[in-house]
C-alpha cells in the first residue's frame, strides 16, 4: 500500500472556522477544459468616466450628485438590500415558516476618485484612506443602537457580480449577526474558552512555524494560504495581535494593513498578468454591545479563476449539494503566490 | 409604525435543513443591472456529435471508446475527484493540520443517447430509465464496503460549469459522508427524536395546507419552493412517503418521480424560453451501514437565473462573507413558477 502524500491523493481537510470539511483533488488539476471561459473584460479604463455613477460629480439613478470628492467617499446605497424603517411584527410563525423582519443600512465606499484605478495599483498611501474609512464606519455604524453587525466587504470584477470597474466596495450593516459570522463566532468562542487564547493566534503561530503557506508578513499582518482553502487562490489577513475589531488599531496597525493590502492585490494581478476577480471582506467582532475577547480581525479573500484569466472553478454540483472542492493544494497555490514579485506587472519596464 | 409585510420588507427567513438564515430583500427587485452578462449559448445541437466525449460510438480522451449506447450510459470518470485506491495513512496531524486520504468512485452518466435533448425535452418513459440507473447505482455503489456516502447530481448549463451540453449527470460515491450531507442529517435527526417524525414530512403536510410554494404534485412527489430558499428559482422535490432513500421506492414511486422532473424542468425551461441552467441532486440516506429513520428523499434545484436568461444572481461578497441573500421572495418565484404551461415552449404551436 502507497503511503499518503497530500500533493498526490485524494483527501479532506478540516476548517475549524467553520466547523466543516473540504476535499482537496491534487491529481485533478490536468483535467482538460471544454467548458464556459469568461470575457476577462478588463479594458483599460479612463480616469473620469462620465457615464460611471460613483465618479465625482456625476449624476447616480437616485438623482443624486456626488460631490467633486477627492480620494475616499461614502454614501447610503441607493438599491440596499437593507431599510433603516422599523417594522411592527405580530408574532406567530408556525414551526416552519420562521422569518423576521430585518432592518439595516447598506453603504458604498469609492476607494478613490479616479475611476481606472484598483487597490493595487492605487498608492499604500490611499489605501490606507480606505482604512481609516472602514475604521470610522465601523465606529459610526457599530454605534447605531440597531445595528449589531457591520460587514464590510469588496467584489472586484464582472465576474464577481460587480457592476462598476469604479473601484469601490459595501458595506452591510443590520440588526443580526449572519451566518457565517455567527458560526465563526461559535468556533472561535469554543476554542478561547477552552484555551484561553484566540485560535487565529495559535493557528498563526503554528502557520509561522511551518512556513509553507504564508504569502506576505510585516510586523502587524500575515497573508497565507488557509490550511482548508477551497477557492483556488484563497487567502486570509490575520492581525499578529489579537484585535477583535477594527475599532482597536493602533496608527501603525492600519498602515501595515494597506501595506499588506497592496502587496496582497499585487501579487494577485500577476498570477495571470490581469486585474484579478475577487470577493474580500472583515470578519470581527459584532457590534452588539457584548465583549468578544474570542474575536480575532481577519479578511477572507475569495478568488474565483483556476487556470487562466479566462477559466474560474466553478462551486456548483457536489459542491453545493455536499462540500466544497479543489483541485490544485492550497501548498501548490501558496508556492505560486509567494514566488511571485510585489511590482505590479503593469510597472514592470518602469 | 408600519406593519411587517414579507412582499415588501427586508426579513430574514429560517432554514431548518441547514439551522441557517437567509436574507430576503423583496423590495430590491427593481435593481438597475449593469453588470455582467452571460452568453445563454444554448445553440440548438445535433443529435449526435462527433467531437462529444459523451456521444455513442466515441472515444473519449483517456482513449476508451463508448459502445453503441442506446437510452442511459454509466461509466468511470476519466479525471474523477476521488481514487478508489487505499493509502496508508500515518497518524500524527497537529491541531490545526487536520487531514484525511478520502476513497472514492465518480462516475458519468450520459441520460440519453441523443445528444441533442435535455431532460425537459426526453419523454417520461425515458426521464424513467434515468431513475432506474440512479436506483441501480446508489444499490451497487451504496453496497462496497468502502463507500458511505453516494452523491447523484446533474450540473445543467455552462453558466453551471457543465462542460458538454450532451445530457448527462454523474456521482461522486466517498467514505465520508459530505459536510453538508451531515449538517443536514444532523438537523433531520434532532427533529425526528423530538418529534418521532421526519422533519420533511410535517413541513409538506404545511406547505400543501397553505399551498402558496407548490408548484406540481402527483400521487408520490411534491415539488415547491422552499420557504427558505436561497436561489431566485430555487425547488425541492420531495416523496410523499418518508422514504429514506431511492433503494426503497416502489415502481409507481419511480414514475411519479420521472413525471415530476418533466414538469418541473418544463416549467423551468419555460421561465425564459431557454433551456434553465441549474444545479440537482439527491439528498438521501447515507449507505454506511446504519439505520437511518431521520432521512426523507428530497432534490435540491438551484438555478443561478434572475431576471432574464443572460443575467444570473451572484452569490458573492455579502454572500459569501455573511449569507445568502434573495431579491424576489420565494412567494414571487412559486407564483411565476405555478403559472407556467406544462407544455415545452418549443413544442407551443405543436
Ligand atoms: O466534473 P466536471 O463536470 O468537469 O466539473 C464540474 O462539476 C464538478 C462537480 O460539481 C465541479 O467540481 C467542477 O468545478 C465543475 O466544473
Ligand atoms: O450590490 P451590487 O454590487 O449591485 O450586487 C452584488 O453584490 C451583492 C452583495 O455581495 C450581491 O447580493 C449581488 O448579487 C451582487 O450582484
Amino acid at each position: 500500500m502507497n503511503t499518503f502524500n497530500p500533493k498526490k491523493n485524494p483527501h479532506r481537510r478540516y476548517n475549524p472556522l467553520l466547523d466543516e470539511w473540504i476535499l482537496v483533488s491534487p491529481q485533478r488539476s490536468e483535467r482538460p477544459w471544454q467548458g464556459q471561459t469568461e470575457d476577462s473584460g478588463h479594458e483599460q479604463q479612463p480616469s473620469y468616466d462620465p457615464g460611471c455613477y460613483l465618479c465625482p460629480g456625476n449624476t447616480r439613478i437616485s438623482g443624486e450628485k456626488n460631490p467633486d470628492y477627492k480620494g475616499v467617499y461614502v454614501f447610503d446605497n441607493d438599491f440596499g438590500s437593507l431599510m433603516r424603517e422599523e417594522v411592527e411584527y405580530p408574532a406567530g410563525t408556525t414551526d416552519f415558516f420562521v422569518m423576521k423582519p430585518e432592518r439595516g443600512i447598506n453603504r458604498v465606499i469609492c476607494f478613490s476618485d479616479d475611476h481606472s484605478l484598483t487597490l493595487p495599483e492605487m498608492e499604500v498611501g490611499d489605501i490606507r484612506n480606505v482604512v481609516d474609512l472602514w475604521q470610522q464606519q465601523y465606529r459610526e455604524l457599530g454605534a447605531m443602537d440597531f445595528i449589531n453587525h457591520v460587514q464590510i466587504f469588496e467584489n472586484k470584477g464582472r465576474i464577481m457580480g460587480c457592476s462598476n470597474p469604479h473601484p469601490h466596495g459595501q458595506i452591510w450593516a443590520q440588526s443580526s449577526i449572519p451566518t457565517l459570522v455567527q458560526r465563526t463566532q461559535h468556533n472561535l468562542k469554543k476554542y478561547f474558552d477552552s484555551h484561553g487564547r484566540s485560535l487565529l493566534e495559535d493557528y498563526l503561530e503554528k502557520e509561522l512555524e511551518t512556513d509553507e503557506r504564508v504569502i506576505l508578513k510585516n510586523e502587524h499582518f500575515v497573508a497565507l494560504v488557509p490550511f482548508w482553502a477551497s477557492w483556488p487562490y484563497e487567502t486570509m489577513v490575520i492581525s499578529r495581535r489579537k484585535l477583535s475589531d477594527i475599532n482597536q488599531f493602533s496608527e501603525p496597525e492600519k498602515t501595515a494593513l494597506a501595506e499588506i493590502l497592496k502587496g496582497l492585490t499585487v501579487k494577485y494581478d500577476n498570477v495571470f498578468n490581469t486585474s484579478f476577480p475577487y470577493s474580500a471582506g472583515i470578519h470581527q467582532a459584532p457590534t452588539d454591545g457584548s465583549d468578544h475577547p474570542e474575536w480575532h480581525f481577519h479578511m477572507h479573500f475569495y478568488p474565483p479563476l483556476l487556470r487562466s484569466a479566462e477559466v474560474k472553478k466553478f462551486m456548483v454540483g457536489y459542491e453545493m449539494l455536499a462540500e466544497p472542492q479543489r483541485d490544485l493544494s492550497p501548498e501548490q497555490s501558496a508556492e505560486v503566490l509567494k514566488a511571485l514579485p510585489l511590482v505590479h506587472y503593469k510597472n514592470k519596464d518602469k
